[in-house]
């Protein structure tokens, strides 16, 4: 959807932003009520909903699924456990399909348990995304590589900037791209240079939230845009000026908001994604 | 000290790691006291002191002195505001020089108050190291810039990667160089190639510590060696093989450490650094 016809044309909301107050059935109607036409699901609720309702239900309600959070998690310290993380993944671009998600979004996972080599578990991931990619391929779903900020390289993904993630797709060839989260890569020296090098055909998706200051804790802290220091507009600017055309989807994990009303919160959404879109 | 006669000979410890327990004077002796003669001191420990006395007790007590923290802090919104930062500086190129410390450690600041502006912000750095350098040359005291981990990026210092270190010192020139922490840098995807990058001359410094899985917040839960997921020992070989022959400097910022007796802790740091050693 290039030439957006209403103001929230390309707006999607990551239903983890409303994930403690919603179901996935309460999410697409919440979201689609304020004229939201985007969202991006999770596995978990998913299964939840089941995964034939949910797809009628977002076809009828007309919502693009930016993308299915997630594959991954593809380190560990046996075969075994590396084989059914590849075996999860595989299951996962089956839902992404029955949902017709425009990617899958893989977070790769951190060191495996017990070990403090993180050049092994770089490679272990490599070898598991050769793995799944053939079977993604041939299900039309591409592999939306998402680099964590690297206060996440321990427990969550040993994947942390953008050039990394480009190298790791140069390798993996056809079928693989990366997500855009400004949360993750907003410090990065090397942003725009690396978002360029991506361009048009390999960014999948553009996440956006804010990075608070201070940030209170690592992981359920994130800030709703505007409320923090990262210049998002900014880097919209550079996604859109490397060709992307997609959806800006709003994820955000905060105890904060999710002690709001999810009404609330998928309106404030609104109100900044305007006022970042004004600022373009 | 390239040559060291005992264990002990090139552990330092950065007196942060016992700052709530100890003054300067009671750390130089607590120190002494277990063998340990390498310290990096503060500057508000320092002059809670006084130069002239600490560094008399300094050079009685034969302890080399690794650094001084901490210069920088350049990001201001007026000319003004980053003058002060660069004046800041400049007195602490003195202090370093009177206790004869091997290096001035610089913080570069994080994004100044109000702004967005990463680039601005690293362009501000650059101009105020500019401006510190001649003084730091002519006062013979190394400028050693710690890139800290991205989670400061905002508040702290917006120099994140050792790539992104090495670049300002091809720029910089001559007098300048990297403090390589552990806890900023494990991470990098390019640590190795690019702490052989900065080489002998460059590498003024090696902090360790170690990285908490989980982390519980961002600035005050730095572990003790060996009870985190940080392959110290091997990016302890990396800095060696580039050819630092300096002090390994523990430096932890703990409440947990904080809350222990400072005698335990010192205790603590040399057993851990010993196992380090044994895995080289």
């Amino acid at each position: 959807m290039n030439h957006p016809t209403t103001d929230l044309d390309l707006l999607s909301i990551n239903q983890a932003t409303t994930k403690i107050q919603w179901t996935l059935k309460e999410a697409i109607n919440g979201y689609q009520a304020q004229g939201i036409h985007g969202i991006s699901v999770w596995r978990d609720k998913l299964a939840e909903y089941g995964v034939e309702q949910a797809s009628h239900h977002l076809i009828n309600a007309n919502m693009t699924v930016t993308g299915l959070c997630r594959g991954g998690m593809f380190t560990a310290s046996t075969p075994k456990l590396r084989q059914v993380s590849i075996d999860e993944t595989l299951t996962a671009v089956d839902e992404a399909a029955a949902i017709n998600a425009q990617c899958l979004v893989i977070v790769a996972g951190g060191l495996a348990d017990g070990s403090k080599n993180i050049v092994q578990a770089r490679e272990q991931i490599t070898e598991a995304l050769l793995k799944v990619l053939p079977y993604a391929r041939s299900a039309n779903i591409p592999i939306a590589i998402e680099p964590l900020h690297p206060m996440y390289a321990a427990d969550r993904s040993c994947i942390n900037t953008m050039e990394q993630a480009n190298d790791l797709c140069d390798l993996l060839g056809r079928g693989v791209g990366i997500a855009v989260d400004v949360y993750h890569v907003w410090w990065d020296p090397k942003l725009e240079e690396q978002i360029k090098r991506a361009g048009k055909e390999r960014i999948l998706g553009f996440h956006i939230c804010d990075w608070r200051v201070p940030t209170r804790e690592l992981l359920l802290d994130r800030a709703m845009m505007g409320d923090g220091v990262i210049d998002i507009a900014g880097i919209h600017k550079m996604v859109r000026d490397a060709g992307y055309t997609g959806y800006s989807e709003v994820e955000i994990f905060s105890n904060e908001w999710w002690n709001k009303p999810a009404f609330d919160v998928v309106s404030t959404c609104k109100e900044r994604y305007l006022e970042m879109m004004r600022k373009a």
